[in-house]
């Protein structure tokens, strides 16, 4: 069985597993309001393009509770516009969290009724949105089952398990998924500097599953693909482009790269909610940049001097003709993608 | 002017500047046994292929000082045999190391006399080897000159500047001189995983030198290439085979692949004492594997749970097909290579 690491707590408040945590210590927050579940997006403490659109429509909820109930329709809904509108914003690069945004304001507007039934109604959609995010996460699992075979060996960047989702995961889920059914794949679990996503969740997730893994720095992923180590490069994706080009991780492209250069396919694994038809190419899609200190200090280690900038973007663009495959809850796509 | 980090002590002991502890702190160690020179290298209290066969040579003198002084010649012989038996195996990929060892031997077996004609032979060819490779980085920094031009952004790995050499580098220390002489270059300094030398060192450097420049995550190279921000890679060499493959710090071939895949420029700036005649390509560079906890326990901090197995090789081989050239101090080499 996978890791569950969300839960609605009493009153409708949010339960998380502290990622940023991990894997030293599993401790649980309790969010019911508005600024401590965009400090939780915006600081990581969960992430995982599914998974913070399910955070975030169940946070909706929770930031929205106190005020919203007993409230008259109208007081209710430019609450949760108000709440839906920064937390859309919390975190720039991923769709998923405007997606959800989108569906929870929807269902909000389409329910008659007072505070008391909008409410109720926004917690029914973010149980929505959480069991088919389960579904898909199972669909992908499944439809990546013939690029897994007896002992393959996947090479694989930040997380993409059941702590990036609501389910079993996307790409990890489909390893995970064939170590279920007694396949022995074997994972090579890029650390994900800066914040060391696969090192912290990643082997945490494998380790707990009983999964063949061994962690490694970014770079030298290289010298792993060069000796023939690696069967397949299987990665998630923040956000697919209209063309097929893929906005994951910082670090996804580079091996990309590297698996064209050594002959190795290289697929991406993501909920159809991840792909934006509005979005023509990867050239479109805007990278948060994130902070200095994720790489000059980490754990508050001075590695960079104080006086030395930083180039620190969370993602980077793969192109389309780089990737082997999409594996989706639909089956695996090729690009052009159908509406 | 670029660092000193090696000097001379009282009596000959060995002095260096502790590189585990930049940029935080400036403290320099004095070395007086072989068993503190063994810890120095093996942990890499002083790194960098040039460096490290300078420090070994001065730490050679500092080891057997105390008991070769006075000593009869046969006895004075074997204590230099041992140690620098020891010495040439403290780190297995660096040729530098028994290149160095190698010399001292034939130098001590020619000389004339007891203990003490030994030691001051030993200490003469130490600063013979320490001001040849001063020599040999002032030759690199001038050869390597047709690569620079006013403005040029340089993405470097590791660090190859004063700290890596007895002079002012190899790689980076082209890119010192062009600052030198007011090219205004800037450097994208991978932070260099599992050790930090990039961030620690190279930015360190840098930053006192006064040349613009930003650290990144290493992964975070492949986006920089493709957002057209990078005119050259420039990285050492810490071994370089008679085919011209380049074992160099891991994460020097994904680089160079990235290059390629981009058509920006890779070039290998290092003395021809890392070209190896004997051995005929990159396959058979013995790679050094590094402990674990450098990857899953950075300064203590727990990223990768205990239980999960790690893979760090030390270094990765670049093919000679991807490398542009080699800067040496005889100019700029292709392969094959002249004994």
């Amino acid at each position: 069985m996978h890791v569950e690491h969300l839960a609605w707590g009493a009153n409708g408040t949010l339960r998380i597993l502290d990622q940023t945590l991990l894997p030293a210590e599993e401790r649980w927050l309790e969010i019911g309001t508005l600024e401590a579940l965009l400090e939780a997006l915006r600081n990581l403490r969960v992430r995982g393009a599914p998974a913070i659109g399910i955070a975030a429509a169940m946070g909706l909820v929770a930031a929205v509770r106190a005020q919203a109930a007993g409230a008259p329709r109208a007081a209710a809904l430019a609450l949760v516009e108000e709440a839906a509108t920064a937390i859309a914003l919390a975190r720039p690069t991923a769709v998923n969290l405007r997606w959800a945004m989108d569906r929870m304001r929807r269902r909000a507007a389409a329910t008659r009724g007072d505070g008391d039934a909008v409410l109720g109604a926004l917690r029914a959609e973010a149980d929505a949105i959480w069991d088919e995010d389960r579904a898909m996460c199972a669909a992908i699992a499944e439809h990546g089952q013939p690029l897994m075979r007896r002992g393959v060996r996947v090479l694989t960047h930040c997380n993409t398990g059941a702590l990036a989702t609501g389910g079993i995961g996307t790409a990890l889920g489909i390893v995970l998924r064939a170590a279920e059914r007694g396949l022995d794949p074997e994972v090579w679990v890029d650390e994900t500097r800066p914040l060391w996503q696969g090192a912290r969740l990643t082997a945490w997730e494998l380790l707990r599953a009983g999964v063949r893994h061994a962690v490694l720095p970014d770079a030298a992923a290289a010298a792993l693909l060069s000796q023939g180590k690696v069967d397949l490069v299987l990665v998630g994706a923040d956000r697919i482009a209209r063309n097929g080009d893929v906005a994951n991780k910082v670090g996804t492209f580079g091996l990309a790269v590297l698996a064209s250069h050594h002959g190795v396919p290289f697929y991406s694994a993501a909920p159809t909610s991840s792909f934006d038809p509005a979005c023509p190419d990867g050239a479109r899609i805007a990278i948060e940049h994130r902070g200095a200190a994720e790489v000059s200090a980490p754990f508050g280690v001075r590695v960079a001097p104080a006086g030395s900038p930083v180039f620190n973007p969370a993602f980077d663009v793969t192109p389309a003709a780089l990737v082997t495959g999409y594996v989706t809850e639909r089956g695996i796509l090729h690009p052009p993608f159908e509406a």
